[in-house]
């Protein structure tokens, strides 16, 4: 696995969130997955390890969890 | 502002999730500050956003928080 893997499903604050990765890592290395519109990939994220979204499956297979500390204002948003 | 700063608190979760920021981003964009050696930045954190460690303040200023789901395993270790 050369790539990481952002997987989400659609909240403001995971589009936050994507924003800041994409820009941070780069389009390029990064696979981008909406887990709300392609259900059928949630077992996979779950095997990675993944237990909430957003989160980042990295290159070496750990699962970053990642969120703002989301305000009130985000999840309104 | 134009580096991301990582701030940890030198706790194994944190250690690993350095590994993966420094990796993933890349050594020269990203400062390192553990708060627990240098608790004079901690207001500096504070102001940023900063509510927990491991996270990643990027040079856009939002704060994105990270975890793995920290096993016990990790804990432990």
């Amino acid at each position: 696995m050369s790539k990481s893997v952002f997987y989400h499903a659609g909240c403001p604050v995971c589009v936050s969130a994507e924003d800041e990765i994409v820009s941070l890592i780069g389009e390029s290395q990064v696979e981008i997955v909406h887990l709300g519109e392609t259900k059928g990939r949630i077992p996979e994220a779950e095997n990675a390890g993944v237990k909430s979204v957003p989160a980042l499956l990295t290159p070496k297979g750990n699962v970053l969890h990642i969120n703002f500390g989301a305000s009130l204002a985000d999840v309104k948003g």
